[in-house]
């Protein structure tokens, strides 16, 4: 039999850990007192046990649960809600950790292209890769295409949409996707290199599926969705049974607090199918601490239940003086992502896009 | 022109409070340093502007943004990403309020029935009303169906699947709501009073799509569906493009974010289309301060652009010794759920929920 394991941290002391602990395994399965489950089934197929219940040393205490296979039916809402469902509502609990069994690991899938798909997108195999974003939203399709020529002229691999550009009256979606593959086809005949455009999914499922209906059919290589926005399942459905070309995930409401970002961004994106995962990178105009950062990354590229690795993008506000360093510390598998600061100074942003080049090129 | 505010509480002195309301300014709509802003149309129709920055009493600062209509595209994912995306990680800001200007407020639509709707279905108009659920997981479809037959002779007026009944091998979703649907039809016969069966939608998009036109055409008169778990854009478009039910919101996974619950469980549910809004209350195995439920319950029922009140659903493990004195709390127009404290004595289970019953209508 197979278990889905999920680890919590709970500010609890050590009297009361074991206590809450049962209290988490009924609440994360059966939801009913214990005294109500008198089904052998249930108990045996249903019930979560506990597991682990060991102090944390920075305090309090962390407990593992073990969730029997039978109670996911293998289903992508229902893997989260066994997760981190009705207990993420107790302001005392953080979801830390999850453990897939073969069987999950196989339903969720994980990337379909992973690290070398989206290597193979530009032919780049020996340096980490370099990213932007088409921003600020506000402009129009002819305005963001001229900026993806600027950055694309720059040799930079992968431009992709803010992730705040959706269907605005002043820049259609269409419109913009007709308008940048344009660009990216105009300037790879120039320059004989094709930087992958990607654009922004966004909206409720019926206008997210026509996006990629129509990126897909107008030539666009690889998307991007904020899981937590859309719905991580209907990030996993889009991934698994809608979309042919490359996934990027952008962070944008995983307002991380109570699932630990090394969780939710390494090993939950990832496992739900996302190519390449952006987050927020130490060194940023967010600062998470930097062995934060290298569990993530880590949790991107580990060997992990036959699943394929997924690219690490770091972001969030890297400078162009800072991008060397940042590249470095996270090696040739990943995809520096600098945005806003190519753009700070008028006139100059395909200086800029060129140094910011320069500086990953030479970490390879 | 109309704006969208947003408030936020943030953990920063006086002397950062102002810096930081403008970083949030830029961060929520361009997600560029202010001088990218050079265009005149984005600096007045995207740009998000501070409105106020007042200390909070308990601490740190209150900041307000306004951001102008046409940023968000009257999509209901854009509008949850301009209010909480890249915000929502940094680790010190929660998510406070919003409000809703007209043209929001219209394009979300918010509640289709509300409170009258759900009322007129059991017909009951002068007292709170009364929930339970089918739990715990693992039952076969006729266990179910046998345990709502109990529940709706007490007279219970919605019983409604746990959140975690999923596709499971052991409990098909259809076979289960062909059980409970029958069972709800031969109830009526014996009682001349009929309950209503809610069952739970989840998994990915295709899923639920298919449970709902399943559900529907079988005679389910209400639905639940968890927001957060299956994604807010999802849970609209199910209100407002495919249901022809009430909707039930059940607040699974939905701790895992930083927003205040009045304004996650009061407002944003209620404005997605929530007919009637499950959340823990205090007196539960969940404990939030009175007055947090008190603002909850409130923002649900109190006049807002035209929006209908949404039913509000105290739970969390309430018990029936307290359930009067709860009712008394959110008054009529509530809707009480006790759920794993009907069942904690084998055989006294139709007993237990006629004393819930009893309870609550003594409070009418």
């Amino acid at each position: 039999m197979e278990f889905l394991r999920v680890s919590y941290h709970v500010d609890v002391s050590a009297s009361e850990a074991h206590e809450r602990a049962e209290a988490l395994a009924l609440e994360q399965t059966v939801e009913v007192p214990r005294v109500v489950v008198r089904d052998a089934f249930i108990e045996s197929r249903i019930l979560g046990r506990v597991e682990a219940v060991e102090p944390d040393p920075q305090g309090g205490h962390r407990i593992t649960i073990a969730i029997p296979e039978a109670a996911t039916a293998l289903d992508p809402a229902q893997v989260l809600n066994l997760m981190f469902g009705n207990s993420s509502l107790h302001a005392d609990v953080e979801c830390v950790d999850v453990e897939f069994p073969a069987s999950i690991a196989k339903a969720l899938q994980g990337p379909r292209f992973g690290i070398a798909g989206l290597r193979a997108l530009v032919g780049v195999h020996d340096r980490p890769l370099t990213c932007t974003a088409l921003k600020p939203m506000g402009q129009s399709p002819e305005a963001l295409a001229e900026l993806f020529r600027t950055f694309a002229r720059a040799g930079i691999d992968f431009v992709k949409d803010d992730q705040g550009l959706a269907e605005h009256a002043f820049c259609p979606f269409e419109d913009r996707v007709r308008a940048c593959i344009a660009a990216e086809a105009e300037i790879a005949e120039e320059t004989g290199r094709r930087s992958v455009y990607v654009p922004n999914l966004i909206g409720t499922p019926e206008t997210i599926f026509r996006q990629l209906e129509f990126a897909e059919a107008s030539g666009a290589r690889a998307v991007m969705i904020s899981p937590m926005l859309v719905g991580l399942p209907v990030f996993w459905e889009i991934c698994h049974r809608r979309a042919s070309v490359p996934v990027l995930a952008h962070p944008s409401f995983a307002g991380t607090q109570r699932i630990a970002p090394e969780l939710l961004f390494g090993k939950i994106f990832r496992a739900y199918g996302a190519d390449a995962v952006v987050f927020v990178s130490y060194g940023s105009r967010f600062s998470p601490p930097e062995e934060v950062c290298r569990r993530l990354a880590d949790h991107l590229v580990e060997p992990w239940e036959g699943i394929l690795p997924s690219l690490p993008v770091p972001g969030g506000g890297i400078r162009i003086e800072t991008a060397a360093s940042v590249a470095k510390f996270y090696g040739i598998d990943s995809m520096l992502l600098v945005g806003g600061n190519l753009q700070i100074a008028a006139g100059e942003v395909a200086e800029r896009s060129r140094a910011f080049v320069a500086a990953v090129a030479g970490t390879g």
